[in-house]
């Protein structure tokens, strides 16, 4: 007798729908059986979930958040259990974490710290990407041996130069290493050594408000590091994965390679899709002024919606030039956090809170035509895991599947907002979001982690997830 | 007790792979199960497959089909009878054959005909599109009734003056009540004007063998007519899919067009992978000389593999700027109808017959590392499918699907050949090939059609499918 | 002793300027003599025309115009005498009209009609295109004198179904002569067949205002010709010069084939670079209402400015993606000739009158910075010289040029209207517009034709030009 | 009386030919006269020059020369006296040296130095850019007066780490500097620290030979940092010209951003027009063995003919995306020099000395039909004098300019060698080329410098030329 049937749903994967009862027994799906059939043979569950009228879809896959990361003196506001308790509640049931070396630091330590972070803490499966902070003789050598430990994919980071940036010759170098061991290569592609150029000008001309993070990271550096990764990569005949693209220009050149044949690919988050410079990097509030900016701050920056970035993303999606929506979680209130940087733009922890909404908020995308509930679970579930080495675990609704399941339900409604979340901020990113969609029952290998708004699971029942290589290559 | 359980294979689908039972009761699919669970709960069936090792594939949609064709005094050499059971044969359980209207004729009256010719008469299911060879006030009409008759998709010829051939003003027409109708415009894209002119040039030239075929039929006149398809199709703002693209040139035009995120698809086929203008149309044989080139002759022509045209097909079926790979089947034998064009290329038939052999022909690509085992089935199966309204029944293995299945056995072997095919054609265009698989059973809708080579299956099964609405639009 | 001296002027050319006295003897430029040097040498003329702070420049030549063609039941209102004197007031001294052959008539009697028109009643020098408005054996034969006759380009329309129409056969065929030939076809490219189906359905929709000329004629119509001439050109190894560019996308085509070192040309008009669909197709007055927009009826059409279409332009020629700015003069009075078309958008003779103005306005592209003086030189005289074949006497001024020759006054002003222009139209297209620049003297062939705004010169005086092969190819 | 008349000859400028005389007077030429007119009026000059049958050009200006560049440990061979004397020898008759600033020095130190080594020793003018080795406050405010000293370019490097390196930040600034100023930022587009990664890959598995040198430099570093100075260049509003552009790829990047409107140029030079990789980088002697290759080790490299490098510069000279052919002269000697590198490909100094040739070399391309005479013109002293604020006195054939006249004979001939060059080198890498022309006379200021082959200049005679402005900017 299986645990659990959700019956009379409609299950949805990436090419289609089916209408289809899925059967879990432990921390598996089993069975997926046309209407009925269930009856006819005489199976009966421990429990049955009625999904009728509902879209029965893979849990989600956040292949980008940054849980408790260092950064500019503080650190990154969810822990690992606030943030993966936040992300079931958005119908997330796996995150993939960025374990972070930085120069000078030995690469098994980072990725040691991050599994004493995230062990014993998570409320959902969770994997590690490998943030290569400094490339060296001792971290290339490191590097050979991340598959091993189940962590196939690396990121470098063209920016934020003294602190993650990776110069040219460094890049080469790493990506020749992930070459030969089947490494994906995860770039945050901006010019980082040009960005602070700008950004130390406009501050010299008292241009400190938030919103000038913006116009010091403009879009001529992210398009021109997006094709500068895509050379090396090129040359080295490394796959590349772009980090949170937000200018339609580095979109264009991601599609430049793409249609030569090149394995390139890219995502983008949220707010890019739906936020701007002008509306909230601009923004202006009675109790922050022409602070409250920095709730949005985060790299790359919201672009300016006169120039048409955010349509762009938007098609990108549908034509898939880029392939996967992740969040880039990183949150920080605005009290301790975000407020070191008054007076200079550049003191302001880059990140925005989005764990918690990302199936809502690409939902809305389904409702509004943008987007055909297929490709919804195909960016948010589908293809990251399949990009990141899980697919068949995660990702799909099929038998030998883990049962991460998500019954959605598009009758539903969620209202967002800092005073509803679960997210560990003072604010939100999102207030006043509305969701023509609701998010009702989130298993996680089989458990019912969150029923009806209301959390059922617990820290520590989440598990770290080895992963293969990315089946996404040819 | 469900009628048949095919165990232990590799399911396969576009996204990925399970390993699974698929369970079959009449017609249709009804539950997909985990190694080991029909055991559990004590599910037996009539008749069990062991496709242990094997793949089980959703039967192969080939969505461009002449059987019968009148062309140039002759007819296409399959029937339906025989063209379905070398279809099914080869993996293909599903046809969409081409209902025909010539100028001055009545579009119901060619519908009416092309369903008489198949009812009663093939092996597996068949639908149609309509041909409007002669857009006027009566066919425009006409295509209004389509979708209700199940025919959601029609064909334009910009090619073939004085045959099938649509000016521009027609073709803007028409595409008006596509895009009002919801019909998918079917686009066979060459400058058949300017052909006609270096066709001729080239027989008063005394330039008269198969060769120059693929000579008069130039790249630049393919490229051109699927760019002039694709800004007709953005003017009036209908969906637009070129049929058998074989030019590289072209398909730069396709993806230029969807990466503006135009509704622009393209489709190629088997003989513009592996066929070339030198090697085959330029033939000579000890049996027809030159002439051995005209079993090559087809439209558009083989192209030259010093241009590179070959590659660049596989490439773009990589890429996604091609989504389809149908047969274009249009079978002739040499005696009596390819050799009526003996001494005027302009008199060969047109066509080549590889409806048997698509399912092995593109499996042989994945061996050779060209694609992946999902990119076979997706552009086999699934994403024809969906092109053409029939997935959920068709294109895909899940509950409550139509029963076509096909177990594909990767150790095994097939050598493809006049001597064994099961088509109406006293040659092969494709004697020789050895493919690194085999088409182990084939199911149409839950009966077993073909068994180890042995048709098992009868004229008049199939059935004719009425279509649903292109299932890939936004 | 020199006749003539212009003295103390800057003498522009293509690459720059010098500061130079020209001198003149008979209908030639003889000498250019640093300042001073006419002094040394005891140098006199008989008379001295002082070009102190002028720019000294070569005159005009238009490349494309329509003096007294026939068109929708009426003909242009420009007599060659009249037309001429107005080119003559406005600083050209060279124009290139358009022989015309009709279906079924031939080119030779088109021709010799032309030179009827013109023999004796030209005021400056003029030389012949030829329209092959019926492409068939005789005019295809015909063809092959043209360069004998001083005729080294001619015109095909891919508009005008009826009227000048050639279909794509038709365009391979006379582009296979051009190229053996050395011809240089010059295209009118949108798709006429699909316009007249767009205007036909405006129209019986009760769009019959003037605006509904420029939906009609939509962009991607020019976009897909623009893109269809040169596939045809380059399949031919034709060069190819495309006439009256307007639309931006079609620019784009241009810049793509020159880039891949094609031999394709093009050509734009002031229209296309100050007025718009909206301000001018849509104007609406107290005298006429929404039939003003009639005084704009031109094809291609004047194209929207929201689109961006005009900044395109201006940036194209600037990139040398276009060469040439011509008039396309082809004036018509609203009284008893545009007003044929009330009611019927289609009925509107097609045609502007800007013959007398385009030194003027593209000067003031100079003024606003749009221009270098010497890219105004190259656009106007240099390069449509050099493209038609007459450059050295046309085109330049250096010894050994005819003394066509504009004193230029920075300093002056010019008021355009129809009070003052010199054109038989009863109305102007660019009434209101003021240039900050003054034509001061003109001379064609060594012989003052205009000063200060006063016509010298006489019907008669202006010869025929027979041309060499266009002088831009490689 | 004036000094000089070259008579009968044909006048080239780069929009055509005249049939004139040309009168010099002192150093300037102050009159062109159609052919009798000096008779007729009575002029008569100190000396005549029969020129009937030859081309009168303007004397070539060479914009990239490197004469005693110090590099590697060692100098480039040819003094400012050997390497004019050189160049005048094949019609050039200005060159534009590079004084050079590295970091830790001062411009004016270095601009001093670069001062001190011509003054007085050149046989021609000359002008300098100026090399910006390290950008930093001093040099950024040196750059500031370069204007006012007549030096209107200046140079970055994206190569040579450690050496002129500058990184993106220093770019930036640089450019923004220059902006202000009005100076043509002119760049080494190579990306140094990844070639630095390849090239000690290299070694270390032993691949030491100069062949190795051009794998080390893929076109990859070439394309990318030619587009990163086109992004930077943009994003600060400079105009950029790129130096040696040897890569198709990277003029693909140039023609994208010219075609888009962007102030960006581009220089090629006569080895990657003529010579490649395969052939010269490649070679092996008897003498030298696979040594050979170094005669040829620059930078950019040598390309892969097999990829079409060479024919695609060609192409680009003719359709402008490609301005300028200039040398890059910067000669060393096998012995002693070029030796340095035997072992280790690293330590060869980089250069080829062709500042001889460059004339000849390009007329071949006249005779071979890749360029029109006028081309020639254009890409070798119009284009170059206009670029680099030097026309109306250089770069044209008009009264008033200097009288840097080259008689250039299309029926003599010229072979090229060690044996007979001018250059202080002891090989050439241009031997064995045959030239179907011949520099017959060449004029500096007035005075003939080289006739048939005889140097009757000075060492001395050749002056500073404060530049102006760049003329080709919009």
């Amino acid at each position: 007798m299986p645990d659990l049937i959700i019956s009379g749903g409609t299950v949805v994967n990436a090419t289609g729908t089916a209408e289809a009862d899925v059967v879990i027994d432990g921390e598996k799906i089993v069975a997926l059986l046309a209407p009925g059939v269930a009856g006819s043979v005489g199976l009966v569950a421990d429990r049955t979930i009625d999904a009728s009228g509902k879209y029965v879809v893979p849990g989600g896959v956040d292949a980008h958040t940054h849980m408790e990361l260092p950064f500019g003196g503080t650190a990154a506001s969810d822990t690992f259990e606030t943030g993966t308790i936040a992300a079931a509640h958005g119908g997330t049931t796996t995150i993939v974490d960025f374990a972070v070396q930085r120069y000078g630091e030995r690469v098994q330590d980072g990725l040691e710290a991050w599994h004493k972070r995230a062990d014993g803490n998570c409320a959902i499966d969770y994997a590690f990407h490998q943030i290569i902070g400094g490339v060296d003789a001792d971290s290339l050598a490191a590097m050979r041996s991340l598959v091993d430990e189940g962590i196939t994919s690396y990121k470098l980071f063209m920016a934020y130069p003294g602190v993650f940036y990776a110069d040219d010759a460094q890049i080469l170098k790493a990506m020749q290493v992930a070459r030969d061991e089947g490494l994906l290569t995860m770039m945050h592609a901006e010019n980082g050594p040009a960005i602070d150029v700008l950004a130390e000008q406009l501050v010299a001309q008292g241009k400190t408000d938030p919103y000038f993070h913006g116009v010091a990271r403009a879009w001529q550096l992210e398009e021109e590091a997006t094709h500068r990764a895509i050379m090396l990569a090129d040359l080295t005949g490394a796959p590349l994965y772009v980090v949170h693209v937000s200018a339609k220009q580095a979109v264009a050149q991601i599609a430049t390679a793409r249609d030569a044949g090149k394995n390139v690919f890219g995502e983008t988050c949220p707010q890019y899709l739906y936020l701007s410079l002008e509306e909230q990097l601009g923004a202006s509030s009675e109790e922050y002024g022409a602070f409250e900016g920095a709730k949005w701050v985060c790299s790359t920056p919201l672009r300016a919606r006169a120039e048409g970035h955010q349509d762009a993303m938007w098609q990108a999606l549908r034509t898939n030039d880029l392939q996967v929506v992740s969040t880039d979680h990183c949150p920080f209130c605005m009290k301790d956090q975000k407020e070191l940087g008054r007076g200079d733009f550049r003191a302001i922890p880059n990140g925005i809170g989005t764990v918690e909404h990302r199936m809502d908020l690409l939902y809305q995308g389904v409702v509004t035509g943008r987007l055909s509930l297929e490709r919804w679970v195909e960016l948010t579930s589908v293809t990251p895991a399949r990009m990141f080495g899980m697919y068949g675990s995660k990702g799909v609704i099929q038998p030998g599947a883990d049962a991460d399941v998500v019954v959605y339900d598009p009758a539903g409604h969620t209202s967002i907002g800092a005073a509803t979340h679960h997210m560990n901020m003072d604010h939100s990113a999102w207030e006043g979001f509305e969701i023509d969609g609701h998010v009702d029952v989130v298993l996680s290998r089989g458990q019912v982690v969150v029923d009806d708004g209301v959390f059922h699971g617990r820290a520590g029942y989440g598990r770290f997830v080895k992963r293969g290589l990315s089946q996404y290559l040819v």
